[in-house]
């Protein structure tokens, strides 16, 4: 399923929690780092509350622009939970129990030992039309509609479900990396950096600076599909830092 | 400056480091529970490439929506940082060399004895009408121009400059949160709560489970900048739960 176009996907995480600072977001990054190792270029991220209005505004803003959009968070069974509701308004189709999902509660109850109240039963509504996404972890699914793909909020659930829809996705051509590493501060390299970004306009160039362990280190990053142009793009660079001694 | 208007923001992270998941985000978190502090309410958050067209459209819909927006990221030295130039053009002002922060790099140069490169003085370009915001770490200033906030990306530099801008800002009335704690899942007390919201619609009421150390746990989260009506919402919950034995 893996080709030359460029398969774009942004992330709408939910979740009243992450707005007021009280969790830190994991997901964000576990996503990015997953859509980039498997080819997809993931563009934009937003966070927005348990609201329905967000919800079903960001949902069709970023369902149109990208060939993906993953959401994550409130699936869950209390009232705070509104997002596969908010997910079928955006896309304009009814949502009930899916039998599928009935099954799958019920029998993980049983085996448990817990009542199924109404409340536990709210994680079968899916909106018609779509897929489940298994939860080897909680049961609960997720699922994906048209090219909206809806996951868990709490991290090692939302993981699972990445895993079991990623075989389900178009994927592009996996963009490649290569870092070189100064003991200097960015602005050593600034210059020489920029006239090499203007040699490679088809490569991405970004330096990134840190301060670990009271050392000033950079790292500069070059990100291409096309490994003999990255390759190419790499050893310029390596050669000029090395004429000016810096590496 | 406080009183009990409803203050808003949204934070925009500039970085195609973050999208790539080379880089986990550590700002947001911070700035919600900042924000949350001071009595601003964080209701929107996006992460974009530093790529011109992508800040520019993001600032427009942010700065529009809510009372500030805060930036993060691509305000350094090289040429992928591009920032400052985004926002001057979403703005619709001019850019150039601004003699406050030129004094402020040149002499940091001078007491680093490093050169005064075109790359370097890259971080005195601020736009025209903007306040200077003050780095005590690493001395390249953020500014503030409008209600738009531009800060570093760098987490460290970040925190700095959110705590020299905070006496700038107008803030709300401050949000005061409740947190019951219970050794359930969230499944069990679904209904109760939900029963609960209604009899409190004015009090935030959200559900976080956890599955730390292999024990299924569940955090009831109570928010309001009404204590006293927080207090009756907590303690009606308390004696409901305390009812059916559940804390």
């Amino acid at each position: 399923m893996s080709g030359e176009e460029t398969v774009t996907a942004a992330v709408l995480v939910i979740g009243d929690e992450i707005l007021s600072g009280r969790t830190p977001d994991r997901n964000i990054n576990y996503i990015a780092a997953h859509m980039t190792s498997i080819g997809i270029r993931l563009r934009e991220v937003r966070v927005v509350a348990d609201d329905e209005r967000e919800i079903v505004d960001a949902v069709n803003a970023l369902r149109a622009r990208y060939t993906y959009l993953i959401t994550t968070g409130g699936i869950g069974p209390t009232h705070d939970d509104i997002t596969a509701d908010a997910i079928a308004k955006a896309l304009g189709v009814p949502i009930d129990h899916d039998p599928r999902a009935v099954e799958l509660l019920e029998a993980y109850f049983v085996r448990r030992g817990v009542t199924s109240t109404p409340a536990r039963m709210r994680m079968a509504r899916i909106p018609h039309g779509a897929e489940l996404i298994a939860n080897p972890v909680s049961v609960a699914p997720g699922f994906m509609i048209d090219n909206v793909i809806v996951l868990a909020g709490v991290p090692d659930v939302m993981q699972v479900m990445l895993d079991d829809v990623t075989a389900r996705l178009r994927t592009g051509a996996k963009m490649l990396t290569e870092t070189i590493k100064l003991s200097r501060p960015e602005g050593d390299v600034a210059d020489l950096f920029a006239a090499h970004q203007q040699a490679f306009p088809d490569v991405a160039m970004g330096s990134y600076p840190s301060f670990a362990d009271g050392r000033i280190s950079t790292q500069l990053v070059l990100r291409s599909t096309d490994s003999e142009m990255l390759e190419r793009a790499r050893q310029g660079l390596m050669a000029q830092l090395n004429s000016r001694g810096m590496v």
